[in-house]
Protein backbone atom coordinates (compact mmCIF):
# COMPACT_ATOMS: atom_id res chain seq x y z
CA UNK A 1 0.00 0.00 0.00
CA UNK A 2 2.96 2.03 0.64
CA UNK A 3 3.76 2.39 -3.38
CA UNK A 4 0.05 3.03 -4.06
CA UNK A 5 0.03 5.74 -1.73
CA UNK A 6 3.43 7.23 -3.24
CA UNK A 7 1.67 6.81 -6.73
CA UNK A 8 -1.50 8.81 -5.70
CA UNK A 9 -0.02 11.45 -3.68
CA UNK A 10 2.84 12.31 -7.03
CA UNK A 11 -0.27 12.31 -9.16
CA UNK A 12 -2.34 14.29 -6.89
CA UNK A 13 0.69 17.05 -5.96
CA UNK A 14 0.80 17.25 -10.11
CA UNK A 15 -2.52 18.06 -10.33
CA UNK A 16 -2.91 20.19 -7.93
CA UNK A 17 -0.11 22.37 -8.70
CA UNK A 18 -1.46 22.37 -12.58
CA UNK A 19 -5.25 23.97 -10.99
CA UNK A 20 -2.96 26.37 -8.72
CA UNK A 21 -1.12 27.76 -12.24
CA UNK A 22 -4.95 28.04 -13.19
CA UNK A 23 -5.60 30.13 -10.63
CA UNK A 24 -2.44 32.05 -10.73
CA UNK A 25 -2.96 32.91 -13.94
CA UNK A 26 -6.15 33.85 -13.51
CA UNK A 27 -5.07 35.97 -10.43
CA UNK A 28 -2.55 38.09 -12.74
CA UNK A 29 -4.43 38.41 -15.74
CA UNK A 30 -7.58 39.67 -13.90
CA UNK A 31 -10.56 37.66 -12.89
CA UNK A 32 -14.41 37.84 -13.92
CA UNK A 33 -16.39 36.94 -11.16
CA UNK A 34 -19.94 35.81 -11.01
CA UNK A 35 -22.44 34.82 -8.45
CA UNK A 36 -22.50 31.21 -8.09
CA UNK A 37 -25.61 29.75 -5.57
CA UNK A 38 -28.35 31.41 -4.06
CA UNK A 39 -28.60 30.35 -0.24
CA UNK A 40 -31.92 31.05 1.09
CA UNK A 41 -32.77 33.80 -1.40
CA UNK A 42 -29.38 35.35 -0.66
CA UNK A 43 -26.05 35.34 -2.61
CA UNK A 44 -22.64 34.84 -0.67
CA UNK A 45 -20.90 32.40 -2.54
CA UNK A 46 -18.59 33.81 -5.27
CA UNK A 47 -17.09 31.49 -8.58
CA UNK A 48 -14.93 32.60 -10.97
CA UNK A 49 -14.16 31.01 -14.32
CA UNK A 50 -10.89 30.36 -12.50
CA UNK A 51 -12.62 27.46 -10.34
CA UNK A 52 -13.72 25.87 -13.17
CA UNK A 53 -11.36 25.36 -15.24
CA UNK A 54 -8.86 24.66 -12.39
CA UNK A 55 -11.03 21.54 -11.94
CA UNK A 56 -10.98 20.95 -15.31
CA UNK A 57 -7.09 20.65 -15.49
CA UNK A 58 -7.19 18.41 -12.37
CA UNK A 59 -10.18 16.14 -13.29
CA UNK A 60 -8.21 15.13 -16.56
CA UNK A 61 -4.88 14.64 -15.03
CA UNK A 62 -6.83 12.46 -11.98
CA UNK A 63 -8.66 10.47 -15.21
CA UNK A 64 -5.41 10.12 -17.49
CA UNK A 65 -3.65 8.47 -14.23
CA UNK A 66 -6.45 6.73 -13.30
CA UNK A 67 -9.35 5.97 -15.46
CA UNK A 68 -10.82 3.54 -13.17
CA UNK A 69 -11.16 6.36 -10.34
CA UNK A 70 -13.96 8.11 -9.23
CA UNK A 71 -14.23 11.84 -8.86
CA UNK A 72 -16.33 14.37 -7.11
CA UNK A 73 -15.50 17.92 -6.60
CA UNK A 74 -17.34 21.08 -5.36
CA UNK A 75 -17.83 21.97 -9.18
CA UNK A 76 -21.03 19.68 -9.92
CA UNK A 77 -18.86 16.49 -9.56
CA UNK A 78 -20.70 14.22 -8.00
CA UNK A 79 -18.87 10.51 -7.72
CA UNK A 80 -19.98 7.27 -6.10
CA UNK A 81 -19.24 7.82 -2.34
CA UNK A 82 -18.39 3.82 -1.54
CA UNK A 83 -16.26 3.71 -4.71
CA UNK A 84 -12.98 1.77 -3.97
CA UNK A 85 -11.10 4.42 -5.52
CA UNK A 86 -12.56 8.14 -4.98
CA UNK A 87 -10.86 11.50 -6.01
CA UNK A 88 -12.39 14.11 -3.96
CA UNK A 89 -11.54 17.67 -5.30
CA UNK A 90 -11.92 21.65 -3.78
CA UNK A 91 -10.38 23.37 -7.15
CA UNK A 92 -10.68 26.91 -5.59
CA UNK A 93 -11.25 26.90 -1.73
CA UNK A 94 -11.54 30.43 0.03
CA UNK A 95 -13.29 31.96 -3.53
CA UNK A 96 -14.06 35.13 -1.28
CA UNK A 97 -10.60 35.74 -0.43
CA UNK A 98 -9.80 35.16 -4.06
CA UNK A 99 -12.37 37.22 -5.73
CA UNK A 100 -11.27 40.18 -3.02
CA UNK A 101 -7.50 39.86 -4.03
CA UNK A 102 -6.33 38.09 -0.78
CA UNK A 103 -3.66 35.93 -1.78
CA UNK A 104 -5.11 33.16 0.80
CA UNK A 105 -6.71 30.42 -1.28
CA UNK A 106 -5.99 26.72 -1.74
CA UNK A 107 -6.76 23.82 -4.31
CA UNK A 108 -7.35 20.70 -2.16
CA UNK A 109 -7.78 17.19 -3.44
CA UNK A 110 -7.90 14.08 -1.50
CA UNK A 111 -7.91 10.52 -2.05
CA UNK A 112 -10.40 8.23 -0.21
CA UNK A 113 -10.25 4.44 -0.55
CA UNK A 114 -13.62 2.93 0.11
CA UNK A 115 -14.61 5.67 2.32
CA UNK A 116 -11.45 6.49 3.88
CA UNK A 117 -9.13 9.76 3.20
CA UNK A 118 -5.41 7.97 2.24
CA UNK A 119 -3.62 10.86 0.50
CA UNK A 120 -4.56 14.99 0.98
CA UNK A 121 -2.74 17.35 -0.78
CA UNK A 122 -3.42 21.60 0.12
CA UNK A 123 -1.89 23.64 -2.35
CA UNK A 124 -1.51 27.58 -1.75
CA UNK A 125 -0.23 28.80 -5.63
CA UNK A 126 0.36 31.91 -4.44
CA UNK A 127 2.34 31.54 -1.51
CA UNK A 128 3.65 28.49 -2.78
CA UNK A 129 2.99 26.57 0.37
CA UNK A 130 2.47 22.62 -0.28
CA UNK A 131 0.77 20.77 2.61
CA UNK A 132 0.45 16.72 1.87
CA UNK A 133 0.09 13.52 3.89
CA UNK A 134 -0.40 9.61 3.69
CA UNK A 135 -2.37 7.47 6.11
CA UNK A 136 0.21 6.36 8.36
CA UNK A 137 3.12 8.10 7.24
CA UNK A 138 3.02 11.68 8.68
CA UNK A 139 2.30 14.78 7.15
CA UNK A 140 4.88 17.56 5.55
CA UNK A 141 4.87 21.66 4.95
CA UNK A 142 7.46 21.70 1.93
CA UNK A 143 8.65 18.36 2.42
CA UNK A 144 9.43 19.03 6.49
CA UNK A 145 7.29 17.17 8.48
CA UNK A 146 5.07 19.00 10.63
CA UNK A 147 2.93 18.84 13.88
CA UNK A 148 0.28 19.88 16.24
CA UNK A 149 0.87 22.48 18.97
CA UNK A 150 1.49 20.97 21.85
CA UNK A 151 -1.00 23.77 24.03
CA UNK A 152 -2.18 21.61 27.24
CA UNK A 153 -5.23 24.45 27.28
CA UNK A 154 -7.23 26.96 24.95
CA UNK A 155 -5.90 29.85 26.97
CA UNK A 156 -2.61 29.11 25.28
CA UNK A 157 -4.12 28.92 22.17
CA UNK A 158 -5.31 30.84 18.81
CA UNK A 159 -8.53 29.16 17.81
CA UNK A 160 -9.94 29.25 14.05
CA UNK A 161 -13.28 29.74 12.67
CA UNK A 162 -15.74 29.58 9.93
CA UNK A 163 -18.73 31.13 9.13
CA UNK A 164 -20.88 29.05 6.63
CA UNK A 165 -23.19 31.02 3.76
CA UNK A 166 -26.03 30.76 6.17
CA UNK A 167 -26.33 34.22 7.88
CA UNK A 168 -29.24 33.24 10.41
CA UNK A 169 -29.11 30.79 13.30
CA UNK A 170 -25.96 29.50 11.89
CA UNK A 171 -24.30 32.83 12.15
CA UNK A 172 -25.66 33.28 15.24
CA UNK A 173 -24.50 29.96 17.37
CA UNK A 174 -21.04 30.83 15.76
CA UNK A 175 -20.80 33.85 17.55
CA UNK A 176 -21.92 32.57 20.55
CA UNK A 177 -19.30 29.73 20.36
CA UNK A 178 -16.91 32.23 19.83
CA UNK A 179 -18.13 34.23 23.02
CA UNK A 180 -18.03 31.54 25.01
CA UNK A 181 -14.08 30.81 23.66
CA UNK A 182 -13.15 34.15 24.96
CA UNK A 183 -14.57 33.67 28.14
CA UNK A 184 -12.07 30.61 28.14
CA UNK A 185 -9.39 32.96 27.65
CA UNK A 186 -7.99 31.82 24.22
CA UNK A 187 -5.19 33.67 23.12
CA UNK A 188 -7.10 35.37 20.06
CA UNK A 189 -9.76 34.24 17.16
CA UNK A 190 -8.36 34.00 13.63
CA UNK A 191 -10.55 33.93 10.49
CA UNK A 192 -8.88 33.74 7.87
CA UNK A 193 -11.37 32.57 5.00
CA UNK A 194 -9.90 29.60 4.20
CA UNK A 195 -11.04 25.80 5.50
CA UNK A 196 -8.75 23.72 3.64
CA UNK A 197 -5.52 25.97 5.07
CA UNK A 198 -7.24 26.96 8.22
CA UNK A 199 -6.98 22.74 8.98
CA UNK A 200 -3.33 22.99 7.90
CA UNK A 201 -3.14 26.08 10.40
CA UNK A 202 -3.69 23.30 12.70
CA UNK A 203 -1.80 20.35 11.75
CA UNK A 204 1.41 22.90 11.77
CA UNK A 205 0.91 24.25 15.29
CA UNK A 206 -0.38 27.85 14.32
CA UNK A 207 -3.96 27.31 15.72
CA UNK A 208 -3.96 25.15 18.71
CA UNK A 209 -7.88 24.45 17.28
CA UNK A 210 -10.63 25.26 13.99
CA UNK A 211 -14.23 24.53 13.98
CA UNK A 212 -17.04 25.52 11.79
CA UNK A 213 -20.39 24.46 11.54
CA UNK A 214 -20.96 23.48 8.25
CA UNK A 215 -18.27 22.26 5.44
CA UNK A 216 -18.12 20.21 2.55
CA UNK A 217 -16.43 17.18 2.04
CA UNK A 218 -13.84 18.76 -0.67
CA UNK A 219 -13.40 21.96 1.83
CA UNK A 220 -11.85 18.84 4.37
CA UNK A 221 -11.43 16.10 2.74
CA UNK A 222 -7.50 16.51 2.12
CA UNK A 223 -7.20 18.91 5.11
CA UNK A 224 -8.38 15.84 7.91
CA UNK A 225 -5.91 13.76 6.89
CA UNK A 226 -2.80 16.47 7.25
CA UNK A 227 -4.41 17.48 10.94
CA UNK A 228 -4.50 13.91 12.27
CA UNK A 229 -1.02 12.55 10.17
CA UNK A 230 0.23 15.40 12.27
CA UNK A 231 -1.01 14.10 15.21
CA UNK A 232 -4.11 15.86 15.46
CA UNK A 233 -7.73 14.82 16.01
CA UNK A 234 -10.83 15.97 13.59
CA UNK A 235 -14.66 14.85 14.15
CA UNK A 236 -17.75 16.38 13.46
CA UNK A 237 -19.07 18.56 16.04
CA UNK A 238 -20.66 15.92 17.79
CA UNK A 239 -17.31 14.10 18.09
CA UNK A 240 -18.11 11.58 15.41
CA UNK A 241 -15.84 10.71 12.56
CA UNK A 242 -16.42 12.74 9.18
CA UNK A 243 -17.56 10.91 6.29
CA UNK A 244 -18.76 12.20 2.91
CA UNK A 245 -21.57 14.29 3.20
CA UNK A 246 -21.59 18.03 4.57
CA UNK A 247 -21.13 18.20 8.11
CA UNK A 248 -20.16 20.65 10.99
CA UNK A 249 -16.17 20.19 12.35
CA UNK A 250 -13.92 20.15 15.06
CA UNK A 251 -9.96 19.85 14.30
CA UNK A 252 -7.57 20.54 17.29
CA UNK A 253 -4.07 19.30 18.54
CA UNK A 254 -6.06 16.44 20.39
CA UNK A 255 -5.45 17.63 24.11
CA UNK A 256 -7.56 20.68 22.93
CA UNK A 257 -10.13 19.05 21.56
CA UNK A 258 -12.95 17.33 24.58
CA UNK A 259 -12.60 21.38 25.36
CA UNK A 260 -13.54 22.46 22.45
CA UNK A 261 -16.26 19.92 21.87
CA UNK A 262 -18.15 21.39 24.57
CA UNK A 263 -18.25 24.25 23.60
CA UNK A 264 -18.95 23.98 19.94
CA UNK A 265 -22.01 21.05 20.59
CA UNK A 266 -23.01 23.02 23.26
CA UNK A 267 -23.78 25.93 21.06
CA UNK A 268 -24.79 22.93 17.20
CA UNK A 269 -27.34 24.79 15.52
CA UNK A 270 -29.03 21.27 14.90
CA UNK A 271 -30.03 20.00 11.20
CA UNK A 272 -29.68 22.81 9.05
CA UNK B 1 8.01 69.96 2.03
CA UNK B 2 7.75 67.12 -0.92
CA UNK B 3 11.66 66.53 -0.38
CA UNK B 4 11.10 66.81 3.39
CA UNK B 5 8.85 63.81 3.00
CA UNK B 6 11.00 61.89 0.66
CA UNK B 7 13.85 62.14 3.21
CA UNK B 8 11.30 60.84 6.30
CA UNK B 9 10.15 58.51 3.57
CA UNK B 10 13.36 57.15 2.87
CA UNK B 11 14.79 56.65 6.27
CA UNK B 12 11.30 55.38 7.64
CA UNK B 13 11.75 52.75 4.74
CA UNK B 14 14.99 52.10 5.86
CA UNK B 15 14.34 51.20 9.55
CA UNK B 16 11.32 49.14 9.17
CA UNK B 17 13.52 46.89 6.91
CA UNK B 18 15.88 47.16 9.68
CA UNK B 19 13.36 46.17 12.00
CA UNK B 20 12.41 43.55 9.90
CA UNK B 21 15.28 41.96 9.61
CA UNK B 22 15.88 41.42 13.49
CA UNK B 23 12.05 39.77 13.30
CA UNK B 24 13.55 37.85 10.33
CA UNK B 25 16.24 36.80 12.45
CA UNK B 26 14.06 35.74 15.35
CA UNK B 27 11.64 34.15 13.57
CA UNK B 28 14.43 31.76 12.06
CA UNK B 29 16.65 31.18 14.64
CA UNK B 30 13.19 30.25 17.45
CA UNK B 31 11.46 32.82 19.41
CA UNK B 32 11.93 33.27 23.49
CA UNK B 33 8.62 34.31 24.25
CA UNK B 34 7.06 35.73 27.63
CA UNK B 35 4.28 37.14 28.81
CA UNK B 36 3.70 41.10 28.77
CA UNK B 37 0.88 43.29 30.27
CA UNK B 38 -1.14 41.70 32.67
CA UNK B 39 -5.03 42.94 31.81
CA UNK B 40 -7.63 42.68 34.12
CA UNK B 41 -5.14 40.53 35.76
CA UNK B 42 -5.26 38.16 32.68
CA UNK B 43 -2.40 37.94 30.42
CA UNK B 44 -2.67 37.75 26.43
CA UNK B 45 -0.70 40.03 25.34
CA UNK B 46 2.80 38.02 23.86
CA UNK B 47 5.73 40.12 23.48
CA UNK B 48 9.45 38.82 22.47
CA UNK B 49 13.02 39.62 22.64
CA UNK B 50 12.35 39.78 18.72
CA UNK B 51 9.82 43.19 19.68
CA UNK B 52 12.42 45.00 21.57
CA UNK B 53 15.38 44.17 19.34
CA UNK B 54 13.61 45.62 16.47
CA UNK B 55 12.70 48.74 18.51
CA UNK B 56 15.70 49.62 19.66
CA UNK B 57 17.20 48.93 15.99
CA UNK B 58 14.24 51.17 14.64
CA UNK B 59 14.79 54.28 16.95
CA UNK B 60 18.66 53.84 16.55
CA UNK B 61 18.25 54.45 12.80
CA UNK B 62 15.68 57.34 13.39
CA UNK B 63 17.64 59.34 16.04
CA UNK B 64 21.01 58.72 13.91
CA UNK B 65 19.22 60.35 10.85
CA UNK B 66 17.24 63.24 12.64
CA UNK B 67 18.34 63.51 16.29
CA UNK B 68 16.19 65.97 16.99
CA UNK B 69 13.19 64.18 16.43
CA UNK B 70 11.00 62.92 19.31
CA UNK B 71 10.18 58.79 19.41
CA UNK B 72 7.18 57.37 20.78
CA UNK B 73 6.78 53.75 20.67
CA UNK B 74 4.92 50.56 21.99
CA UNK B 75 7.87 49.53 23.93
CA UNK B 76 7.70 52.21 26.68
CA UNK B 77 8.73 55.00 24.21
CA UNK B 78 7.05 58.11 25.29
CA UNK B 79 7.46 60.78 23.51
CA UNK B 80 6.36 64.52 23.11
CA UNK B 81 2.76 64.07 21.56
CA UNK B 82 2.93 67.94 20.28
CA UNK B 83 6.31 67.82 19.08
CA UNK B 84 7.16 68.98 15.56
CA UNK B 85 8.53 66.10 14.57
CA UNK B 86 7.75 62.89 16.10
CA UNK B 87 7.98 59.52 14.94
CA UNK B 88 5.07 56.61 16.17
CA UNK B 89 6.76 53.12 15.99
CA UNK B 90 5.07 49.80 16.10
CA UNK B 91 8.22 46.97 15.79
CA UNK B 92 6.11 44.20 16.28
CA UNK B 93 2.57 44.53 15.28
CA UNK B 94 0.79 40.89 15.36
CA UNK B 95 2.84 39.66 17.87
CA UNK B 96 0.28 36.86 18.29
CA UNK B 97 0.50 35.89 15.23
CA UNK B 98 4.76 35.67 15.22
CA UNK B 99 3.95 33.64 18.46
CA UNK B 100 2.33 31.06 17.09
CA UNK B 101 3.85 31.56 14.02
CA UNK B 102 1.76 32.50 11.42
CA UNK B 103 3.93 34.90 8.98
CA UNK B 104 1.46 38.04 8.87
CA UNK B 105 3.14 40.46 11.54
CA UNK B 106 4.26 43.54 10.50
CA UNK B 107 6.62 46.88 11.10
CA UNK B 108 4.76 50.26 11.33
CA UNK B 109 6.38 53.83 11.23
CA UNK B 110 4.84 57.06 11.03
CA UNK B 111 5.97 60.45 11.05
CA UNK B 112 3.30 63.42 12.47
CA UNK B 113 4.19 66.92 11.94
CA UNK B 114 2.79 68.54 14.66
CA UNK B 115 0.39 66.02 15.56
CA UNK B 116 -0.37 65.44 11.92
CA UNK B 117 0.93 61.48 10.13
CA UNK B 118 2.78 62.94 7.25
CA UNK B 119 4.55 59.70 6.34
CA UNK B 120 3.79 56.23 6.54
CA UNK B 121 5.30 53.14 6.24
CA UNK B 122 3.99 49.35 6.77
CA UNK B 123 6.63 46.10 5.99
CA UNK B 124 5.69 42.25 6.48
CA UNK B 125 8.73 41.25 6.83
CA UNK B 126 7.82 37.33 6.04
CA UNK B 127 6.37 38.20 2.16
CA UNK B 128 8.30 41.36 1.66
CA UNK B 129 5.23 43.21 1.03
CA UNK B 130 6.14 47.39 1.97
CA UNK B 131 3.45 49.76 2.09
CA UNK B 132 4.14 53.56 1.89
CA UNK B 133 2.01 56.49 1.89
CA UNK B 134 2.82 60.19 1.99
CA UNK B 135 0.26 63.30 2.81
CA UNK B 136 -0.90 64.09 -0.50
CA UNK B 137 0.87 62.12 -2.40
CA UNK B 138 -0.72 58.66 -2.48
CA UNK B 139 0.03 55.53 -1.52
CA UNK B 140 2.05 52.18 -2.52
CA UNK B 141 2.34 48.49 -2.19
CA UNK B 142 5.17 47.65 -3.76
CA UNK B 143 6.21 50.65 -5.49
CA UNK B 144 2.82 50.40 -7.33
CA UNK B 145 -0.16 53.13 -6.45
CA UNK B 146 -3.22 51.42 -4.66
CA UNK B 147 -6.68 52.18 -4.25
CA UNK B 148 -9.17 51.57 -2.11
CA UNK B 149 -12.23 49.10 -2.85
CA UNK B 150 -15.03 50.95 -5.24
CA UNK B 151 -17.46 48.65 -3.43
CA UNK B 152 -21.19 50.54 -2.82
CA UNK B 153 -22.80 48.42 -0.02
CA UNK B 154 -21.39 46.32 2.67
CA UNK B 155 -22.63 43.30 0.81
CA UNK B 156 -20.00 43.70 -1.88
CA UNK B 157 -17.52 43.70 0.66
CA UNK B 158 -15.25 42.06 3.52
CA UNK B 159 -15.02 43.04 6.45
CA UNK B 160 -11.99 43.10 8.81
CA UNK B 161 -12.13 43.53 12.72
CA UNK B 162 -10.05 42.84 15.56
CA UNK B 163 -10.71 42.55 19.19
CA UNK B 164 -8.66 44.13 21.66
CA UNK B 165 -6.84 42.35 24.61
CA UNK B 166 -10.19 43.26 26.52
CA UNK B 167 -12.47 39.77 26.74
CA UNK B 168 -15.45 41.44 28.83
CA UNK B 169 -17.89 43.97 27.50
CA UNK B 170 -15.52 44.98 24.59
CA UNK B 171 -15.39 41.51 22.87
CA UNK B 172 -18.85 41.51 23.55
CA UNK B 173 -19.71 44.45 21.62
CA UNK B 174 -17.34 43.35 18.93
CA UNK B 175 -19.42 40.33 18.29
CA UNK B 176 -22.97 42.15 18.13
CA UNK B 177 -21.43 44.73 15.95
CA UNK B 178 -20.00 41.64 13.92
CA UNK B 179 -23.49 40.00 13.93
CA UNK B 180 -25.61 43.47 12.44
CA UNK B 181 -22.55 43.33 9.86
CA UNK B 182 -23.80 40.01 8.70
CA UNK B 183 -27.23 40.99 8.78
CA UNK B 184 -26.30 43.42 6.09
CA UNK B 185 -24.82 40.78 3.74
CA UNK B 186 -21.43 41.39 4.23
CA UNK B 187 -19.19 39.39 2.18
CA UNK B 188 -17.68 37.43 4.75
CA UNK B 189 -16.08 38.65 7.86
CA UNK B 190 -12.20 38.55 8.73
CA UNK B 191 -9.77 38.58 11.76
CA UNK B 192 -6.46 38.59 10.62
CA UNK B 193 -4.45 39.63 13.48
CA UNK B 194 -2.80 42.47 12.52
CA UNK B 195 -4.51 45.50 12.79
CA UNK B 196 -1.29 47.64 10.44
CA UNK B 197 -1.74 44.90 7.49
CA UNK B 198 -5.78 45.18 8.20
CA UNK B 199 -5.41 48.74 7.74
CA UNK B 200 -3.23 47.96 4.27
CA UNK B 201 -5.78 45.15 3.55
CA UNK B 202 -8.75 48.68 2.96
CA UNK B 203 -5.82 50.75 1.63
CA UNK B 204 -5.18 47.97 -1.29
CA UNK B 205 -9.25 47.41 -1.84
CA UNK B 206 -9.36 44.09 -0.53
CA UNK B 207 -11.23 44.74 2.47
CA UNK B 208 -14.10 47.61 1.71
CA UNK B 209 -13.71 47.91 5.53
CA UNK B 210 -12.38 47.71 9.23
CA UNK B 211 -13.11 48.20 12.57
CA UNK B 212 -11.98 47.84 16.50
CA UNK B 213 -12.74 49.16 19.96
CA UNK B 214 -9.76 49.72 21.03
CA UNK B 215 -5.98 50.51 19.33
CA UNK B 216 -3.11 52.16 20.02
CA UNK B 217 -1.15 55.27 17.88
CA UNK B 218 1.47 53.22 17.03
CA UNK B 219 -1.02 50.15 15.53
CA UNK B 220 -2.68 52.52 13.25
CA UNK B 221 -0.12 55.81 12.69
CA UNK B 222 1.39 54.57 9.82
CA UNK B 223 -1.80 52.60 8.60
CA UNK B 224 -4.52 55.25 8.42
CA UNK B 225 -2.48 57.99 6.49
CA UNK B 226 -1.99 54.74 4.08
CA UNK B 227 -5.51 54.14 3.98
CA UNK B 228 -6.45 58.01 3.34
CA UNK B 229 -3.87 58.41 0.81
CA UNK B 230 -5.51 55.25 -1.32
CA UNK B 231 -8.68 57.23 -1.16
CA UNK B 232 -10.53 56.16 1.91
CA UNK B 233 -11.87 57.36 5.25
CA UNK B 234 -10.44 56.81 9.26
CA UNK B 235 -12.43 58.24 11.96
CA UNK B 236 -12.77 56.99 15.47
CA UNK B 237 -15.85 55.19 16.41
CA UNK B 238 -17.62 58.55 16.79
CA UNK B 239 -16.84 59.96 13.28
CA UNK B 240 -14.05 61.75 14.98
CA UNK B 241 -10.15 62.35 13.59
CA UNK B 242 -7.90 59.65 15.00
CA UNK B 243 -5.62 61.70 17.36
CA UNK B 244 -2.48 60.64 19.25
CA UNK B 245 -4.33 58.46 21.89
CA UNK B 246 -6.05 55.08 21.85
CA UNK B 247 -8.84 55.04 20.39
CA UNK B 248 -11.80 53.37 18.53
CA UNK B 249 -11.32 53.09 14.97
CA UNK B 250 -13.64 52.66 11.63
CA UNK B 251 -11.50 52.26 8.17
CA UNK B 252 -13.29 52.18 5.01
CA UNK B 253 -13.38 52.71 1.43
CA UNK B 254 -15.21 56.09 1.89
CA UNK B 255 -18.40 54.80 0.46
CA UNK B 256 -19.00 52.56 3.31
CA UNK B 257 -18.01 54.32 6.07
CA UNK B 258 -21.37 55.95 7.30
CA UNK B 259 -23.27 52.31 6.78
CA UNK B 260 -20.29 50.99 9.15
CA UNK B 261 -20.12 54.09 11.68
CA UNK B 262 -23.65 53.16 12.49
CA UNK B 263 -22.93 50.53 13.33
CA UNK B 264 -19.97 50.58 15.57
CA UNK B 265 -21.20 53.33 16.91
CA UNK B 266 -24.85 51.93 18.50
CA UNK B 267 -22.51 48.92 20.07
CA UNK B 268 -19.64 51.34 21.15
CA UNK B 269 -18.51 50.22 24.25
CA UNK B 270 -18.06 53.34 25.64
CA UNK B 271 -15.25 54.64 27.51
CA UNK B 272 -12.88 51.73 29.05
Amino acid sequence: MTDDLSDLLRVALSAANAGGQVLRRYWYDGVELRDKSAFGGKTYDLVSDADLESQAVIANLLSDAFPSHELMGEEDLVGDLDAEHLWVIDPLDGTNNFAHRIPHFAVSIAHYRSGIPVVGVVVNPMTGDIYSARLGQGATHNGQPIGVSQADSLSQSLVGCGFYYDRGEMMRRTLTAIEELFSHHIHGLRRMGTAALDLCAVASGQFGAFFEYKLSPWDFGAGQLIVTEAGGTVTDGAGKPLGLVPSSLVASNGRLHEALLDIVMRHHPGET
